[in-house]
């Protein structure tokens, strides 16, 4: 009911449930900020932004023990009434900084109306992020010059930040300066800036001043920087929403397909690094420009972006020579996390634009580790869980609350279709899925822009537009894997002849036997076969990989993990079954293997919307204990082991009781069986 | 005496007095860090840089009632021998770290083993410097990277600046980073780093690394950048020693002589502001080279910079047009001081230095006033001073420990010898000295380049190879102030006629009368005379300098100053009693009259050369009330009365106690009496 003027009034927000009482008159963004209460505000108060809104409930609230009257509420100002018809207010909402208290009221702030706003995430495991940005934007109404007490632009400009909105020091960078005085007189020495603090003990800068309130928002990018492809988030820093995504071959490519290729490139070229650091950075910069493109927005105001990269990518973005890395100890120029701006690393977003590394953990478990870390925060599980980010290079995260252990692993590029004989990336017409009948050993396929199986009717007039192209990386797990259950490969990795598999899809080819998957000569097409040496890169990389996590769980002192979590775009499309049968992750029940997708460019996006993040990242960053495989001689014995599919000596219990695989041995001399030692960094 | 094992022997520095009990066995050095006596060091202790050396005494000290023994040090050991028998050592110096206390003893520090030393300034009575710049040398060995303990190579190097010099956190510039492990790999993994830290308080920052110890130096800049020339300083930093001082001409001259012309040029050119910040870079690169190549040290190696200059210079240098300071309320940009890069502002000097800007005053009272301020510490004078720094523009403080209140007035070009008819700038050939006989009307003079008066003999043949050729600024004060003395210009400041002043030298000149002071014709070199229009050019300069400093005395509420220091290039050879007989500046007894040569220049060294005087002048500027001339009524009727040889108003007691002038009034109504009331800033 309303009250008596010089009584306090309840007032109750909701969904915080903060409540508190008020002298009438109090304004409900008052009250909420004394209340601390989220409730957003550019303008300060001057009923211009409308980023307060709130919806007053009004009747019988028994859960709050209070009864709302209809004038709880001031009336309508002029202020108020000239927002609403010029601009629109949604039915039931009114401007907090203008409604004011007058009786015991219930107020429910939206969630757009929140300044620290949770961003959605798809998945529902997933950590939540509150919006936190680094840059935020104030409107101030600053004083005009005096002869009688004569003071700078900017000194006003500070004074009024610190009045009306309690920023005490400040900074601001020259050419916030040098653009001042214009932007104060064409304002009316009304202006808002664009603060930006890396962590809120930082003395904020000014990086941008618009003249008035500036309606606008500002973006920053989330880059997820590969050694094959360069993948951003653009989110608008305001609501903490992903406006566009997009990604582009990394341009590095042409100096070498993996990691350690570009290594070699840049000792044995003068210009190697530099070169290759020019290629990384225009691949940002054209990145950026298509991102912004595709959003429709000013590339001008992205004023922040997170990166998060392997070590090599870390220090030729950084124009560091990744020389260090091509040999042991790995030694990093540096592995802590960096404050730049674009200007240091000539990327094109916002003159001023702030610029945030992930730290990296060591040798070559990079900030991409560290983002995931952030992203899937091992260091909070309760349960021991394996976190798998699947690439060119693995890198492995075992822990729980009481301790993260991480390695990283070269499994090469042969998880990507690359060095696969009918290998390819993932495109229209390649083959993702596969099934092999054990008794006639025929194959049934699914390749990518079809949801029909090879064999099923439709399907050659589904596939006509993109033909049937090669294997991609998910497929050819899948293939090695279902030629494993078939016993068309034996556990040591060798393919049957026609005879000991009792199919002519297999047949001599060379010195070994290949398997034919699709013939597709008759029409033009391509030839697809898995050759031996084929199976024996796949052998390699998923030993790389399961010996990397076997190692880790050494360490830890455990022989089984509770969950898998499979990162990388790569990952959400492995089948756990296949990776299991292969050998490449630990046992575990099928459905304790989830996908975190990217969980790198999530991390990153994490560390972009959330400042705290960063200082988190940091933190768990520094707890991480990272294990060289290079020096550990068990990793050596688990490889060897690994080799073998699914392995020499670990039982897959979880998996044998869903399935079970012949005992095979086909190698009567012929086999290339020492094929498969070399090892690469990828 | 050598003391038993076990007991402390006592330990006595001089020049410091300080004394502390110590271990027997003790080097120096720490017993020198442990009583906080100032000894430097640069390699931690390790007896490779030699900064730590000292002069043990011996034999009886009454004075400190200690005897010191022949074995009270440690015997030289292998690393003293090898410095001494490879570098040299003074006789008596020992290495403060290798020499180990053995029993009482005292040790002198020499003023080049102090790492904060006083800084020699030829005056008396100036503050002293204490040499503490923001840019420090530290030699330090870094542990080698261990693949069991993966760590980046700047953790490491952060963790030996912390184990070997308690140097906690630490950032690096990024091209520290890039070029951080080549150097710690040719280095052997010993490193000296360049630390730069604006205030005590400030993170570190690494700006430069070197292999192994660096033996050289660093330096640094103290720039006055006036709107004529462009003054600077190479300091070494680590002995604070100036190792060459340069000027040349600003090259803004071309876009304006005065300061109001360039405004007003950036007004009237689009690219106006833009262009002139461009010419003032490029003459501030001019100079660095310059000074560079005059110490013959290489331009990169200069890691600071300090700046002085007046608002308008400020503004421009920066990039910021300096439109508003061409009217009405004059408002700066910014009044702050300013921490800006060498990279920010374009400048040639190690790619990283650090550039500082003094703070400014308010208005058109700037950081050279600031500077002035600094070198002159008018906040700590127990007299109150006038401090007049004389330029186109007139900066004036007048305060003491109470107040300090600062103003600025336009006195044009006039005193620099511009806009007088024969005047010229200072330079072999200009008349600098004069005096004219009372009796005769006769004048004497000197010219730059000889010290003989024109009438001794020889001077004709000492002038011989530069000429007569004109009045620099100092000369035309002497020569309006002699021309008044002998009564040939009577107070309102009219040339009489022959007639009224008893000499053909005056003459009639158009509609008023000149004074000859050399005709060289007969031998094709210039007439030099004195116009009617010179002594009103030198009245209204002279005018605008008095009326400043008389209304801050109103404002400090006196009617005398107790003393008056003449800062600027110029100020050091203005003769007192002439200025005060022009009334240029209030009554004072002669001696009080001192001049601080260029006491701006002075403040950016100081400036440079310690930190904590950055903070001070900072502290002192925001205290300095600043009053605008323009809004204050009585400037005008101070001006006016000003106008006057000496004042029309005012008496000049301590003057008078010396000479008299005459009481005259030539007019009869054909002087240009008016021709005087513009006034300029510039």
């Amino acid at each position: 009911m309303a009250l008596e003027s010089g009584k306090d009034a309840l007032v109750i927000f909701t969904p915080s449930g903060k409540r508190g009482r008020f002298a009438l008159g109090t304004p409900v963004l008052s009250a909420a900020r004394a209340l601390g209460v989220d409730l957003d505000s550019v303008c300060g108060g001057r009923g211009i932004c409308s980023k307060c809104q709130i919806s007053p409930g009004y009747g019988s609230f028994a859960k709050h023990g209070v009864t709302v009257d209809a004038d709880a509420l001031s009336d309508w100002n002029a202020v108020e009434e000239r927002y609403k018809s010029k601009r629109g207010l949604i039915e039931g909402r009114r401007l907090g900084c203008q409604a004011k208290v007058q009786g015991d009221v219930v107020i429910d702030v939206p969630p757009e109306s929140q300044l620290h706003k949770q961003v959605i995430r798809k998945r529902a495991e997933a950590r939540q992020i509150t919006l936190d940005p680094s840059v935020t934007l104030h409107y101030v109404e600053v004083a005009e010059p005096d002869m009688h007490d004569p003071s700078g632009d900017f000194e006003r400009l500070t004074a009024a930040l610190r009045d009306q909105w309690q920023i005490g020091q400040l900074r601001a960078d020259l050419s916030v300066l040098t653009t001042l005085q214009p932007v104060l007189r064409k304002g009316g020495w009304k202006v808002t800036v664009a603060l930006h603090r890396a962590e809120e003990s930082d003395i904020p800068r000014i990086m941008h001043i618009w003249p008035g309130l500036y309606e606008g928002t500002v973006y920053g990018m989330a880059v997820d920087l590969g050694s094959t492809t360069i993948a951003g988030h653009l989110c608008d820093l305001r609501t903490g929403e992903v406006l566009a995504s997009s990604g582009l071959m990394n341009p590095q490519i042409r100096f070498g397909e993996d990691l350690m290729s570009r290594v070699s490139y840049s000792m044995m070229n003068p210009t190697g690094a530099a070169d290759m650091t020019t290629a990384v950075r225009a691949g940002m910069n054209a990145l950026f420009t298509q991102v912004a493109a595709e959003a429709e927005i000013d590339i001008g105001l992205i004023m922040d972006a997170v990166f998060v990269c392997n070590p090599v990518m870390h220090h030729l973005l950084l124009g560091i020579d990744p020389f260090e890395l091509g040999q042991a100890p790995f030694a990093l120029a540096t592995s802590g996390s960096l404050h730049l701006t674009a200007h240091d690393l000539e990327l094109q977003m916002h003159p001023s634009a702030r610029v945030y590394l992930l730290p990296c953990i060591a040798g070559h478990v990079g900030a991409d580790a560290a983002a995931v870390a952030l992203s899937e925060a091992p260091e909070k599980s309760e349960d021991l869980v394996l976190i798998v980010d699947v690439g060119t290079n693995a890198e492995i995260l075992l822990g729980n609350r009481e301790k993260v252990l991480a390695c990283s692993s070269p499994t090469g590029p042969a998880f990507e279709g690359a060095q696969i004989s009918s290998g390819q990336r993932a495109a229209p017409g390649a083959i993702e899925r596969v099934e092999i009948d054990p008794a006639t050993k025929e194959p049934r396929f699914k390749v990518i822009g079809s949801d029909l199986w090879s064999d099923e009717p439709g399907f050659d007039e589904a596939v006509a537009s993109t033909g049937i192209t090669g294997i991609c990386g998910s497929g050819i797990i899948e293939m090695v894997a279902e030629m494993r259950i078939a016993g068309i490969v034996d556990g040591p990795g060798l393919i049957g002849s026609p005879a000991q598999t009792g199919t002519t899809r297999c047949f001599l080819d060379g010195r070994t036997h290949s398997y034919m998957v699709w013939d597709g000569s008759a029409t033009g097409g391509p030839v697809i076969t898995v050759t031996n040496r084929d199976i024996r890169e796949i052998q390699m990389a998923k030993a790389a990989l399961y010996s990397g996590a076997r190692l880790l769980m050494d360490k830890f002192g455990v022989d089984h993990v509770d969950r898998i979590v499979l990162a990388g775009a790569f990952g959400a499309h492995i089948s756990p079954k296949h990776a299991m049968v292969l050998g490449m992750i630990p046992d575990v029940p099928l459905d304790k293997v989830t996908s975190a997708g990217n969980a790198a460019g999530t991390g990153a996006r994490i560390a972009l919307l959330n400042r705290g993040a960063r200082a988190e990242v940091e933190k768990t960053v520094a707890q991480i204990h990272k294990i060289e495989t290079a020096i550990e001689p068990r990793f050596q014995e688990h490889f060897v082991n690994a080799s073998n599919i699914p392995n020499a000596v670990e039982g897959f219990p979880h998996l044998f009781k869903i399935l079970t695989l012949p005992e095979l041995n086909f190698n009567s001399g012929g086999g290339d069986a020492s094929g498969g030692r070399r090892r690469r960094r990828g």
